[in-house]
């Protein structure tokens, strides 16, 4: 299938919810198991990566790489990445590359060419994460890309952070919020690649910890897919992810990082069965919102 | 010296004017006696700029290079730029890697570990670009590691592209522009990391290609050296940069990149010494102005 959002659309329908497990392998956070059964910290987090793709991959449909975690030791890491993310395709989930790039067009064409077409040895994700500040010319190129190899994107709209406020959320002379304009550039520039199930190739990242803001932002993007970060950890709630969805009850990917890769052991279980465990909560949790 | 503005000002007296040259290597664009030379498209364009650093170190104090040419290769372009700043470090040219970068707090923390930081056998950039978007607590990680290193940052303010307009020219209800509000966070965030000379470790992009904007955002951000690309193939002229350098004549640093690493070779000349004479010219100009 080669529209991006029917893949994702139909692998959440396939797994029962619409769900995704964030990536971010730190190796702080890491079991000591695998922190310690290594000598260098990027050969860790690679495996601790392949041990929560193995056990998530039954779950849930999508999962989220957090390329900062890798990029933080350089080109080494940026190589474990690439393993990773072929990895996770091999196993049947859709990667979402979160990446948050964006610049202006030439050099927005050229970060597309990579993370989105990927090269002879290693593929782009399914979907990449963009930045929105520098105008839609900014995100053309990721588009043009995304079109053209059957991926998505996720452009920031409303992030889960509390500071995102400072400037998201200021008010415009003509009523709309700061986000509220990115949203209808946003919805503009999606109209061009609906997929069959009425969705865009271009979704928006809008934070579970916004309620209030993420029902006017489904308003103004009724064609987007919301990739849906900050529930769990970051204090977003089931009731605050309500608003992300449609009145039809698709529209949304409910993210969860640290909750789910660094669930907490019980007894001498393994550090697999819990991070299963957690993502089977985390599908049944928004599964019953759903419901 | 252990201050990044200091550094790069006193580096700038040194060679006379406050001019950078951007690194953007494209395969298409570069020499074909280069290009030819070696059959893997990294190889090339690694081997291109270390070209360029050697046509400019003497020349102008500061380099430019843009992250997303080399990322359009995976982990093997990562692995050239880490070289290239490597390189244009021992040359002692001041590094500004153009990355761009910016995330909720955590992430930017683990880019600005590798992008500023560097590693065991890598060194971050002197300086490093982050986004605006997601608030002063998406940018803090970045200044936290940028003071702790000595480095500094250029964060989003107002770019370069005709696509900016659309969203860091809205109009607020206060009656500043989205820019200049992004501009009075920077501004404040930056009085925290002022050096000797006045100027914060934290600076600004500002685009050559807006003049009347430029002038505003320097009458809020006057601690912020002002990073300003755009001038050449992107339009910008001398009369257009003025508004973006302080009364004494400091305060700004004016990047060209194609014009400079795509100069035009006059006869049978060599490429490099067309590359430096286009510094020159950039640097002599933008003294000029000055003067």
């Amino acid at each position: 299938m080669h529209h991006a959002a029917d893949r994702l659309l139909n692998a959440c329908d396939q797994r029962g919810a619409p769900v995704c497990v964030g990536l971010d392998p730190v190796l702080e956070k890491i079991p000591a198991a695998v922190r310690e059964g290594y000598t260098g910290p990027v050969d860790a987090l690679e495996v601790f990566c392949y041990g929560v793709l193995d056990a998530v991959k039954d779950v849930v449909p999508a999962v989220k790489p957090q390329i900062a975690c890798f990029e933080r030791y350089g080109a080494a890491g940026y190589a474990a990445y690439e393993r990773v993310v072929a990895a996770a395709a091999q196993a049947g989930l859709c990667v979402i590359a979160d990446a948050k790039r964006g610049d202006i067009g030439t050099s927005s064409a050229h970060y597309a060419a990579g993370l989105i077409a990927g090269g002879d040895t290693w593929r782009g994700g399914d979907f990449l994460t963009v930045n929105s500040y520098l105008g839609t010319d900014g995100i053309e190129p990721f588009f043009n890309a995304a079109q053209a190899e059957g991926a998505g994107l996720f452009a920031l709209v409303r992030t889960s952070n509390p500071g995102g406020d400072a400037l998201q959320g200021l008010r415009l002379e003509d009523g709309r919020t700061v986000a509220e304009a990115v949203a209808d550039q946003v919805a503009a520039l999606g109209e061009g690649g609906l997929g069959e199930r009425g969705y865009s190739l271009l979704g928006a990242v809008v934070g579970a910890t916004k309620p209030a803001d993420a029902a006017a932002l489904r308003r103004r993007m009724p064609r987007q897919i919301f990739l849906v970060p900050g529930y769990g950890a970051q204090g977003g709630g089931a009731d605050d992810v309500r608003a992300c969805f449609n009145p039809d009850g698709a529209g949304a990917l409910i993210t969860a990082s640290r909750s789910v890769i660094y669930a907490p052991v019980r007894g001498c279980g393994a550090w697999a069965d819990a991070v299963r465990v957690a993502a089977q909560t985390l599908r049944d949790e928004i599964a019953a919102i759903l419901a």
